[in-house]
């Protein structure tokens, strides 16, 4: 039997809490698995410095893939398999993509990839089309069937459903991840009714589109999304401790830059710094490995690298204020300056940082990250984007909503202030 | 206010997944839970490699110690206040025992402490008495609590009763592992009425008892944790993996031993390999430590230290076979010297590993590890022990169930067998 | 002791599937439980005909009314006390008011007020008021103490603080209702974090607040409250039902208005038919009785009677089409000419129903069922309207959602077709 | 196409609290659910009286019913279909007998059938063979269907292995009612993995069995089995609530049968005195029914009657002592002299109920009720019954556990003590 069309003699299961179990039954899908490229994901949090709020956090991007692979399984084997718009010949690439999208992920990515100006999606198509265990596996299928698979993550592809399954505003992995991150932080956002739109969803030329019946589901969905954006991923403590980590990583790259002599040499850093980088030293990099080099760093000579990785490793986070850009800015630039004048390097110790999140939104052609809409498909055969049938969806979509802070060492400035006046001037301005 | 009786302004919480909420009055408890060695325990998980089977077992030791906190918490504050035999000036002392009852366990605990022959609990004590953050809040209740801290842990408190919330055979810390550990791995098992048991409890002298009323209800709780022992602790992929780790570090320290000069200086290890370790090097270890040292040791030269590290960090572990102690021995002996035949040491591709569980065992003076029995309070007023109030626990009362597997590459074993006839012989004595 | 601080010596508990436990201390709580009057709720469904769309919606009113009760113990014991804007002498009088607020609901609410022309609000005061085992009880705790309920219930007691736990647009009434409800239908949707929402409550004199932090989990439950009523209590399945229920109800009058002779006198309806019933016939009906009548009818010589009471008892319902009654007036009066030429009575056979929700609201002076807005307390102490700051609010905030439908017996018209031109006149005018 | 073949043209859905959605593609059942006397079963609460202690346990055998089908569904669909000891033929067969297998049970089953000596399963035979909707529908598949389905559930089908998926130690039936029944009283007993039981679930000649590797599922279920019975449907409270019920069926037809004239006459209830009764006039009485009656019996002459109807009407059930009908007979006889004394017939003022379970057994020949024992495919392929493999089975297999209690009216001889000697001495033997 072809590669492609193997299965394994008994399904496998793998017992997961979100999914109950997820099924294996293809050959190639078991062995993309096991490849160590795969593997690795266990060593990355699927959400980065998030447990350091909510505790039960930690789980990896490892199960996050799987169960995006599961949940386009079931799109296909229990909604779409037999329906004429559905090309069973694109189920095996489908999963595939499913299963590998997030695989160029580095340790805690948002951080890591701004300071070092890298993008994970690059290095997802770097693995499945470099020499790697991913690679010759997904080769077996057919010579390019990894270039295939990468289309699909990278969406070129042309089928646009397959793409629309990874990403589109109703994709399986946001899907997966809204409920995964729900369960393991243990809030009650993030739940809404998955069987519900799996069960409504239709295959389209296009894209995967939703029936009127199911219209409600998708509301809550779109909710769901809305509110783990605001509790959950923006949560202002875990931005605390990602802008202390992009701080540590600045700091480092700059001791480099200016050579500075670690006591233990950054090893694992050093071709990141000078950008020379082979894609087998990404790959070697996982969150583990850079909270070692973070011990490492707790008792090097540089006192700002030193602090920042206790803080890190720690939990002695800053504390936040709110500040509006667009009418403190002056106040900003004073607080800046008193932060120097008292010693305090405002470059590492006064950062301000912005989330924002646009919860849902229609076309608009030519914008960056421009988004396909959700299509309904409605009781006369006609599609109608969501928007236009939901007014609480209405409500939300293309307001962009952006919150700022202003990160500090509160700590240093309560214990010193009664002998430093300049903390209590700071202090007073952040009205703390 | 005295130190130990001061109160957070506004009570704080973590949402717990498993508790929904983590309350959290007490300034004392507060300042523990920032000490940095708790935060440590975010870096040790709680289920060791348990994650490679069940692979949402990411969680760490840090909220199963809030966890069991909480259900001291609840035991006292709902429960036994008010009670006669409660004295409610040990309350500080018991919630500080629960929350730092795991504080000295090192990573993959198990491995760890058997292949350096350590023991967690001296940590914990350690940590507990030593130059740390942790004793220098629990010195601030007052000189001797630090000690007491460490006496209800280490057991030899006077007052039995609190030494029973933290180890009994229905004690807070069970309660709270087998529900944390079923919900991160998603098994079914692990589910009791932990509201009903709760409600039941009463202090008593020597300990806490449960009602007779609530007898079903710990009997549900005895057969979760029997299903939770062969169903996730005792998973033989888990020790599979268990077993390639204790061999990692048997190697590296058998290298270290014998002159070996490693490409990547083992510094972490080295006061470990020759028993000069300080407590600062032993909190400094934890589980992204070891794998990040893993991941060099991949590419050392020793072909064993380096077969075993990739094994362990991309997940392709041994295999198993049942076998019979008692009378395999000469088998095992025979496969042994094929092994070595075949140019696989037997001392790290042939292991023998046991795992054994006593569900519920009555009083048994003079016993090592001997286990107050958990006591009914029946209508009468007496106290009337489990088993004989029981059936089914009476079943499986002082019963050891024991399994034993033979681990071996079997991939190995199956690449080499068209070219190596040794390979095939010991397939077949294996019945592979 | 007094009664009304009169404890029970063990605190009873009522295993609840939402709540876990419901707990009760006090003698007087106890007692009304056990009321004949209260446990007459257990004969009145929750939610009425939802059963017949939703299986497990055979929940009766006795536990929401538990439920309530629980919330609102909550809220006082573990949120309230203590704090200097509650009164705690009010506790014993808002937990009665809580756990009686429901008290006056009849059989099937919503169609038997219709057609009768009764409101289960004036039979709350009525039993609370009347010559029952619930005044009984309640006139122990103090003289006046059944009116100050059935002031809270009414929403004239003094206290406005108490009358909010109970009615307002964040009462306990709703919060138990939505979870309960999504329980026992098995959907999704219903589910909020409560512990927050209680958490965040405080006090003030006009009514119960919420803390800004707690703004997302207002949001999530009035997002909440609005799904369910779109896809649960305005489902147009259990309308159906709810009209042919009606139907029956206007049918048996007019029959006895007009001296019709039953075959099985409709002893329990007679004094409803006449408007001379007594609050203790009142009391004697509920939904057994009902469906008991129901049964007998089936059998009747009124064609009409006979057809919609098998119509409910063996489910066969009407079908449905959605219908504008601004544009589509004059297709509705055709219609029912149609219906009329082709034997069928469009009074009974042609209903037209509609559904109209007020998902939440700010205060409109002076209108009709004015509700209390929510309040959020924001970080500086000052109180803010809720849709102030929540732009998800704001966009349902004040609009009405209104959905009409027409109903009628698809079945028959289906079958007779062939035969009956006219039939197929109006399946066409139906587009079905 | 034929009847039998014929697809619903999209699959319906019924939301389900416990397996979330209950699939229906086949015409057949459709029409089945829709059918009068399987609509007759949302008029018949699943565990009786159980919802006067448990007050969720409101659930109907409607959708028991409905989630044994979708269990059975499953396994033929996701697990045996194309496994060559499945004959796909006995599939609609196999659904339909899941669907109807409980078609027959009367309001309060136990009861009722014990006062008027009859059988649900005999029923269940009769409305399927009968002049009956559900015949109608299901003589359309072919002339033998209503026999051969009759024959499964009567457990006379030559296909054994059809069968024993209806009725066995571990049928779908059990599974359902225990997960749903624990969902809706709430209990935390009840739950098991059935995911894994249905996955690891085989065909075999003479019934299903469970591969060795879902030993510990079963176990876990055996044992949820066990404390589901002991805790919830042997709670001395419905038992209670079931004595009283029992005594005024007794009662009732000791009148009729002795000549009492009723203010209202027992029209439903006087074919069943007399053992004249039709299908139609069994199929006719529900629980509302019942209920009815017995609101009209509270004011009945007859006190006997009048009080019990008012105790089950009101909830004011008898009070219960254990006792030991070894050793305590001659004291039961005295007490029940002091009764008569007393004026209270004992008769219907003190009775003695046992509840009884065998929680699980292998098969022995020639007894009653003869139950095929569980069977496990061990690795080499034999089968191996279950208590032989699990200890925990073993333990309790073929123990029945016994528990006897004497229900008496406390509140009377409370109150009355202190005027009636006869009642104090009553209560000092009953060590009340």
């Amino acid at each position: 039997m072809e590669y492609k069309n193997e299965k394994l003699k008994e399904e496998k299961v793998f017992k997961d809490p979100v999914h109950r179990y997820i099924h294996v039954r293809d050959k190639v899908i078991w062995d993309v698995i096991g490849a160590r490229e795969f593997q690795r994901l266990r060593r990355i949090r699927q959400l980065g410095t998030t447990y350091l709020v909510f505790h039960g956090a930690e789980h990896s991007r490892f199960h996050h893939s799987l169960g995006v692979y599961e949940i386009v399984r079931r799109i296909i084997d229990d909604g779409f398999q037999g329906r004429p718009e559905w090309n069973d010949d694109e189920r095996l690439l489908t999963l595939c993509a499913a299963l590998l999208h997030d695989l160029g992920h580095g340790p805690f990515s948002h951080a890591f990839e701004n300071v070092f100006d890298l993008d994970h999606e690059e290095f997802t198509q770097a693995i499945l089309l470099g020499n790697t265990e991913v690679n010759e596996i997904l080769s077996r299928v057919s010579e390019d069937f990894p270039q295939k698979v990468a289309d699909v993550i990278g969406k070129t592809y042309p089928d646009k459903l397959v793409v629309s399954l990874i990403s589109s505003q109703i994709d399986a992995d946001r899907m997966d991840y809204l409920q995964r991150d729900a369960y393991f932080t243990g809030v009650s956002y993030g739940h809404f009714d998955m069987e519900r739109i799996l069960r409504v969803m239709r295959p389209k030329e296009e894209q995967a589109v939703v029936t009127y019946s199911g219209m409600h589901a998708v509301e809550d969905y779109i909710m769901s999304r809305y509110q783990m954006y605001w509790q959950v991923y923006f949560h202002p403590v875990s931005r605390s401790a990602e802008v202390i980590l992009t701080k540590i990583l600045h700091r480092a790259k700059y001791l480099n830059d200016t050579g500075y002599v670690f006591k233990h040499k950054p090893t694992h850093f050093s071709s990141f710094f000078d950008k020379t980088f082979l894609l087998e030293e990404y790959i070697a990099l996982d969150e583990g490995v850079m909270t070692t080099y973070f011990q490492w760093w707790m008792t090097e000579e540089d006192t700002i690298l030193a602090d920042l990785s206790s803080r890190f490793i720690n939990r002695k986070l800053f504390q936040y204020v709110d500040f509006n850009p667009a009418t403190e800015y002056e106040k900003v630039l004073q607080l800046s300056e008193l932060f120097r004048e008292a010693g305090l390097d405002p470059e590492y110790y006064l950062v301000s940082d912005s989330s924002s999140d646009l919860p849902y939104d229609f076309y608009r052609p030519g914008e960056e990250n421009e988004r396909l809409p959700i299509f309904l498909e409605m009781p006369n055969g006609e599609l109608s984007e969501l928007s236009l049938q939901s007014n609480i969806v209405d409500a939300i979509t293309g307001k962009r909503r952006t919150d700022h802070k202003l990160y500090f060492p509160e700590d240093v400035l309560l214990k010193g202030k009664d002998q430093n006046p300049l903390y209590r001037k700071i202090l007073e301005m952040l009205n703390r």
